[in-house]
């Protein structure tokens, strides 16, 4: 586990007596301990302690880093079939899912003021039989701040995780910025972009599952339209990271693969607003990804373009986000509660 | 610094025991202490209490007191290109700016109610990344009343400040007749104008950055097109009001100018709604201008001419202005927030 | 009568091989013949081949030139009162009107052919037994092309001239530009110049009968505004230029004024689109006032402020032109006949 | 003061067992306290009890009885001049005018409250620096039901006050039947007519500052053709009622008038659809003068001539009323809450 | 038989020297020689030539001259009942009118030409078996000009005329002015009159069968509102202008009438366009009323009210007049005559 | 200059038997003759012919092509200071744009007909005074489909060009495949990408004057973002090819540069709906880039990600696109010949 240096950044004429802060950020690379929760939040426990030990200031870990991200599974399904096999998964994987709030988040709260850090943590959350593919805020005093929930699963996600609505997608106003997180191929949806944008995001997190070169182009892109860090974390796993076979397969491979193989082959990054990469990316194995944000760089590259400032035309093209959560069923009494508060 | 007395009012045989009322304005030609608004501040309270200490009630500062007029300088644009030290030069001037509300509108409120003085004063206005050329009003008990943000920025001034919508054109009715503010080269959109002279505007404030004779032209055309009185603001700056080259360069002189140069030689004017200069202009030094406005003046010029009354022809011309915000993301809570308060 | 030299064009470093085309351009400073058209038109012809001599391509004239500006008179009307010899004032100079089109109509089009000058010519329009104060275009192949009918009368005017509609605000294209003309108060309509501004006016005319020091304030705002050329033709009269007392009596004046009295000191004057006075203004006598238009500064002109391009914000600010005829009685046969045609 | 009894109708043989109602109505036949609108609130209220002291229920007053008729005064106005001292009657004329809504209008609908009956007014309107000549209606219930603005005003009248839209040309239906006004020359207006019939008026007021003899059969004219009552009310006035020279000048009188010279002669009349005299024209002094109004006389007029039912001819002649209203400039939000309330 | 002098027209001091025409008119109160048309005409040729004799230039006779008003006629007509004497009536009444053209046309042209006389009369015009109440006008030449049919018959009359339509309301531009005419209470609808007044009419003729006394007030109201003169042609008639009954019987009235009973009293009348009465009424017996017409006072009352012109507002109230023919049943081929003429 | 050869085509497995279409597509990096607008479409004929020659079915020009994109130039523009070489720089720029339609955007027309080519070409349009950065369109049957005009200029060209309005976001549906383009800064625009997604764009142009790297993260990511493929287009231009100093000067460059100085490095390229780069980026020298797009890619790409499709969030998310013209000034009878035609 190395420590990728923080590139050096283009513009270094501007000084160093900016009055504009400088954060010292880490994304974290490392896979889950599968099926196994109170593991992975050892292991949690423990790259956090190391981050902290470099001076970050803001610790980022990868989606459902709690809970687990069930890389090669097919949970029984296909179309207009499911096995019993499938469905046994399914409570497995359930199993391993954590309430919000509930012990593990008040665990993971104790860590981030433990170690003075804000934490920005990917879990699979458990709301009765529905997950959602969540992350959660933690401040540096301990405190937990509240949680996004992924409101668009891809591809066969949908069968195992929810959708989140339009009330969480939170951006929190920290000492260090700006701070909010959008979860893998959510990345690539415009509008929500623009909602955190438009929240002022300053730090965005981007926890994903996605290794392919081309997620560097669009978390490069993002930064540049965004005028803002980007942050993506994502898990390093190979194939011995998941329980062995008949356990757990990796569907649709013809032999099981090989225990070393790289399942999932991290490309974590830190790119400024300029779009200069920053740390990363790599894709050699675990590890903590640092880099010194300058938020000053945030008003150069606003200066040229502002997304929802001046480079708006807010008379042509308006976004409305329905940001009030959506309840299949309402008991008006609950309604009333929260009129009267 | 001198106090410019005021011209007769031509047409005295109105005699002195009219009803309407009698206001004592001064119009403000003095510059920015530039990238120190705290320092800025400081000569703004110093202007204000001098202005009082004559017996003004209503006081208008120029365009971008508060934040500066960077005038000379090209942010390192040209077509296609940009600098990294222009760049910079940004980001130094978003920390001059100010956050409306936020502490320094703070502090002027409280200057207004402590002298007593209605204050128009122009202001750089930081919101997030973008920035906006406004004015913002204030009545004498100290109480900040609204802002006008500068609808179209002239050439060079749109790479650093956004476009104001039509949200924020306000009149206020005050006891000293209704009050309302363009900011410059606003001054020569007729839309913009006509939306004002519907809203009454019979005190019209013209703060600005044009010390050429031919704004002089635009003012008097203005006071008697619209049957009010105008005050126009300027500052009046020296090279040596803004840093020393390096750190800020005019740019297109080809050796850098005499500390002593006059980069801006103001022109503040008041103008009577019969086009009567009553006092100024000044192109001499920084100075306070002032004059008494008999409003009474007004029904006067409007019996010849009331643009928006008798003298429209609303079924033949009539103008339509959009004054509800723009944004270019609307967060639904928000919306009801609005609606509800 | 003399030729006011065209004065020197500040910015002489444009240089003489630009591809824009100039324009010589006259305005006539000349008074009516009194109740006597056809005295009033030869008059018009002399002046006009004078113009010609000196290379005018563009000649305007006056408002009222033909039918003449009563200045002075009241018709006799009090508030709730008239008088029979107001009413006979009245049907005299209805009778010095013209029908149009109509026979003096053609023979100011045969003018403007014999001298190859596009003429601008105020006239007094009458129309049954309600007379307008129009302006008729008429161009250099002896063409009538249309006219303008000033939509609002000033002052007691409005007990004489009845109120044009939105029909006739023409803007001509021609090979010398895109002419126009509102006259005298009716240019202190801001939604008017701006429906002219749309339409595209180069060579802004401004027939007026006002010689006040502020109108010349007015007209270089204007020339500003629109970047466009304003040329300002007003008659100078004395009093011997109106017939003798009792036949004419100017009102409110103790004794009738001595005959050389200056009742209409003129003023008229041509503005660039920068604002600069190119010639005149001259208040001496009668006189043709001319200066050659290098149409080139509209376009440097429009890069700083182009009142209905770049620097309009349609979006916020909407003007609506109901540029159909009214009338208080429309016969069907005639619209059919209109459609036709 | 005295009570001119009511004429006896012709047709009794009617007889008094008809069912349609019978309307004890009064016009007022008095003069302003001019530039004084208190005192001539104070007399409206001496006026108006008296008048309902006889059992009136309905009371028409002069045209512009608050706010005054300023007969002979020229405002200092001449074709193409105009004085200081013009101007400043106008800011007493202005001063003298009153807001609507506005305490005035609260005041008087106080009044009809108070003595229970329907009242039309005659007052001078302020909006801004425009003022209009309107009629205000108060039912006899205290509240203030709408007002007309005088659409075109007459001769001089041009250059004090406004000209009404289409928006304003009410007819009230009320338990006495349908109640509407024209003012003054309005009334020779036959489209503006035709638009009231239309409305259904049966009750046509016509306050009015005409008092010369064709004025009746004008008045006759309209009861007949419009198959309506018509109660014409009209000041009556000396010199002594303005103030005395040189505050206020009848101009074009040689020497000032005797101040017991009569300069509006009254004439206040009631007439009925047939188009008999039934009370007045009285031209003596101030007066109230009534009238028993037998509604059921209009189903007998209109059986002869209906002018906007059987006596119509809609295939060939119809006509056009825009009713909405014209304003020179709207703001979109305004539009907004019109559209909400 | 007398000629009623000239009344003393009220502004003599306009003079003898206007340079508008004067023009002799004369109105015809005469009755026709009922059921037979023969006799009439040649009734109408003396009346016409002793105007002429008197120097007549303009004649206009009552309404319905040639083929009669059948006065106290029921026609036999009850609600729901006809009689068969009531139908013979119509047959002989129907008789007695005439074709348009035809010889009677023919011979009314030839006596115009005579009498170098413009006349306009009332004619009973037979097309096919429906009548219509019209008026016919021949110029000094001795041409038939055309016809206006009467487009709203009153009451009884409309068992017996026909409606005319919008095609035939005609005014005829004369070297003596705009001629045309509106019949009896046609006279009374407030669009048709603005029809005709939008037409220019100058010479408005009003041929009637109404002498009541409030007619005067309508004729004179016209006057004034249009600012026009306005020629009543009344029939004066005695029971013995009528077949003795049985054969003609004046219906409700207990006994027969005395011979000498007046059954139409006249009051033919001319108004100038002051509503001034320069001759007439005459309620005596037959007469020929004449009077000189100023057309110089044309312009001075429109000065005051142009109800077309300066005292319209065609943006609030438009009249649309549909003057095409309408036809029951139109063959093609006669639109397509039509289309290609 | 050289043919790029296509790539290969990542995914060869899809084989060739596709029912999808394939369509040759060549993007031109090549530069405006600067000043010589006649000049530039000779050249632009040259480019066409040889991509023609290569088969090529559609070409994208790059931004301003046509008029030139006049880099390095400051227009003589600091903060509140504008030269008059900067005004005539702006008149011969203006010179060199084009009317649309106009004359060059016919002959454009007739060199696509002639090579039977879809052309997408960069231009500089002219309305009036303002110049807008433009894009036409032209289909292989020489027909001009219509313009997309940017709706934001970036830093310095927001002085030399208007801004569009929603009116002109134009996605052309063809045989190739539907498509559009967005200029340069304006594809970092999210809200107006996902206006374009929403039209349906499957062939998205983007001409660009950016050569940066980071452009390719962009255009990269926006080809995953929207599934589509993404042609982009820019110049390659040299010193030399802009006039000598001193006529034409790259501003904030100490000396002048070498003629041979690359200014503007190109990098044109063409990326697939997967992210994968078929043909550039190019940064040698003017250049046709070419490569055949499978547009079965199309379905294969949205199948994981459809942005407008199954992977939106429309109750969360919503954009609304105002897409109607807006202007400061319009005129009904314009409105009215629309609605018509």
């Amino acid at each position: 586990m190395a420590l990728v240096p923080t590139s050096d950044v283009a513009e270094v004429e501007m000084g160093s007596d900016s009055s504009a802060p400088t954060v010292r950020a880490t994304v974290v690379q490392a896979s889950t301990v599968f099926y196994d929760t109170p593991a992975t939040l050892e292991k949690a426990e423990r790259l956090l302690a190391e981050a902290a030990s470099y001076g970050a200031q803001l610790v980022v870990f990868p989606e459902a880093f709690i809970g687990g991200y069930p890389r090669g599974s097919s949970f029984g399904v296909t179309i207009g079939n499911r096995t019993s096999k499938g469905k046994e998964e399914f409570r497995k994987y359930h199993s391993s899912a954590i309430d919000v709030p509930g012990p593990e988040v008040d665990r993971l709260a104790a860590m981030a003021g433990k170690y003075k850090v804000f934490m920005v943590m990917g879990v699979i959350e458990r709301d009765g039989y529905t997950l959602y593919c969540s992350v959660l805020f933690f401040d540096s005093q301990g405190r937990y701040l509240g949680k996004h929930r992924k409101i668009m699963p891809t591809a066969l996600e949908r069968i195992i995780w929810g959708f989140g609505d339009g009330s969480t997608i939170p951006v929190f106003e920290t000492p260090m910025g700006k701070i909010g997180a959008a979860i893998c191929w959510e990345n690539k949806m415009p509008l929500l972009r623009m909602a955190m944008y438009a929240k002022g995001v300053e730090i965005y997190c981007a926890p994903t599952a996605d290794s392919r070169e081309v997620w560097q182009a669009s978390v490069t892109h993002i930064a540049v339209e965004g005028g803002c860090f980007v942050l993506s974390a994502n898990q390093f796993c190979r194939r011995k990271d998941y329980p062995p076979p008949p356990d757990y397969v990796f569907c649709g491979t013809e032999d099981d693969l090989n225990p070393e193989s790289v399942v999932c082959a991290g490309g974590s990054v830190i790119i400024s607003p300029s779009g200069a990469v920053i740390a990363g990316p790599n894709y050699d194995g675990e590890a903590l990804i640092s880099a010194d944000l300058d938020l000053g760089e945030i008003a150069q590259a606003k200066f040229d373009f502002d997304v929802i400032g001046h480079y708006s035309r807010p008379e042509i093209l308006s976004l409305t986000v329905r940001d009030y959560p959506t309840n299949p069923v309402t008991f008006t009494s609950e309604a009333e509660r929260t009129e009267r508060s």
